[in-house]
């Protein structure tokens, strides 16, 4: 939000302490963003950890500031308890430089569901969305098909599954360059009427809704991008991911059983690890920002290094210039009307 | 039904029109089952083609009757219009002879929906089950670990839920070899409180059920077998096998294309194929009875050769040996007894 000659610099908040390789790779990937990107840093997490790594690189020329926050969220740690308990979390710090217009985004590697936590706390959400999702193309197969809601959202309302639906619309146009991409609401046959009440009720709605609605898909059409866009409750969502996270790790270690010998270990090791990444969801969505939030909030991945943590930015930096919290909060409010 | 000296010899209706080698391989391994397994048959279907098909063998000492069926109901035509509409199909017929006394089982390998209509229509389903579910170890990377309800049953009462777990624990007890079943329901979290309201239902039924309840288990825990039994609508199991399809297809259509040239193509059919197996439920679940109804009523697959057809008369057999309705009757008769 700095001005930089004739342009506006944008602040990224950047949580310094998540991630599997927290802080070295975060900050590695940082700097290399705004060397390359032209962005200006504020790191939160430890003073000293952080200059310590700083030190590491030439910074002369960059905007990087430094915001101390003394705690660290974990993964596995419960999210809206430690957020509540441990405010001064180096995620919760990063967010509320975006709430205080200090940032005009935050990018974290560490715990998602403290990320959303934070998120809705500090950003709030936009019309019509109750909790911020994390989405992507989930599946390597398909890249150019987002699903969700994939765990945030459990149980709702037909009329939350119009506003997924507004949501990955944008989300694909965006993120997956996709023009004009189809909708479609995950169940159990493709006629309308096949489904649960939840998805009778919702297929109507998208009828009316003006979007691009093709009508109901199934399982498999997941997997072969019959879709752009594939709407489901979170709970089936995440019960779907976390199938597939565990097919990843059974079926490529069959695999590796199974051909051992026949191939060089090399080749082998290499295509159990591709398989488990084809199957495995959690590790084929990339950085990308919340959606639903009243701001960008982006999560990388866990396990990001510098390179990852780049592509966060760049995701970050499309996000904020393509105006897309504001695009999707006009779109949803459409919907909504369009709906009633 | 009748009496073979000292011992009463059992007698199985077939449907030899329905699967997708049928009447060659249905007839065949129906003749091999009776002559290894000592039931007596009755075909269903064309008189003509049936008697053709018997010319090839000696049945010699061998009880095989006919009885005329002259429709047929093929795979993917809609299957309660198709019973309605043609109630002289060969799987009608075969099972109404279950009803009438005149068999004590019907097998078919034809269309699996039409199997279930005309279970739910002559012989009907037990108390607490609405509609007859096609059981079986869906998933081969967990041979021990039954899933249910596949589809059948969509939009449930949280007391189905428990209806599916009596009945899914007296399958894995008699067609897996499982001592004491444990039971889980599938969810988005272990912990109790963690799910859909169906879910959060359900979880309190199961534990005053006094069935070996071990709590939720997540979409991973279906792949690592974590529990012998596990419980979910209807919707959500169908998802989970049309998912599995699609990745079975996908995944080993990849596999084929990573690694030609670097394995003989030999070996790397077998692997690709087996791969698929590993994935698609449908082609795992072995041929069984249907779970529910009033009577033995076994689902044998579509792909069904003669080894197929025997491996289903074992089980036929087995079911009426070890009582398998009876047992189920009492057994869900106790737990809504028990959860009230």
């Amino acid at each position: 939000v700095t001005n930089q000659g004739n342009r506006t610099q944008l602040t990224i908040a950047v949580d310094a302490m998540g991630g599997d390789f927290a802080p070295v790779e975060i900050v590695k990937g940082a700097v290399q963003a705004a060397q390359e990107l032209g962005v200006a840093l504020i790191f939160t997490g430890s003073v000293k950890d952080i200059e310590k790594e700083l030190s590491n690189y030439d910074t002369s020329g960059l905007k990087i500031s430094i915001v101390e926050a003394t705690d660290v969220i974990r993964d596995g740690e419960e999210p809206a308890l430690s957020v509540f308990r441990r405010p001064n979390n180096s995620i919760g710090v990063a967010t509320r430089l975006v709430k205080e217009g200090k940032a005009d985004a935050v990018v974290s590697a560490g715990n998602t569901g403290a990320s959303m936590v934070c998120a809705l706390q500090y950003l709030g959400t936009l019309p019509g969305i109750e909790r911020p999702m994390a989405c992507g193309a989930y599946l390597a197969l398909a890249p150019k098909t987002v699903v969700l809601d994939l765990g945030a959202n459990v149980g709702v309302k037909p009329s939350q599954l119009v506003n997924f639906a507004v949501a990955g619309s944008v989300f694909a146009k965006i993120f997956c360059g996709v023009e004009n991409p189809t909708i479609a609401i995950l169940s159990i046959g493709a006629e309308e009427g096949k489904g649960n009440e939840q998805v009778k009720e919702a297929y109507s709605l998208l009828k009316k809704s003006g979007l691009n609605f093709i009508g109901n898909v199934e399982g498999m059409d997941i997997v072969f991008g019959k879709a752009n866009v594939i709407v489901c409750d979170g709970f089936i969502g995440n019960i779907l991911v976390k199938y597939s996270e565990g097919l990843g790790h059974a079926i490529s270690r069959w695999l590796g059983k199974e051909l051992k010998g026949t191939l060089p270990m090399e080749t082998l090791e290499k295509t159990s690890q591709m398989l488990y990444r084809m199957l495995s969801p959690a590790v084929a969505v990339g950085g990308g920002p919340l959606v639903g939030v009243n701001g960008v909030a982006t999560v990388a991945h866990g396990n990001s290094k510098a390179p990852q943590i780049v592509g966060s930015f760049k995701n970050t930096i499309m996000a904020i210039e393509t105006g897309f919290v504001s695009k999707l909060k006009a779109e949803l409010e459409k919907a909504q009307k369009d709906i009633q």
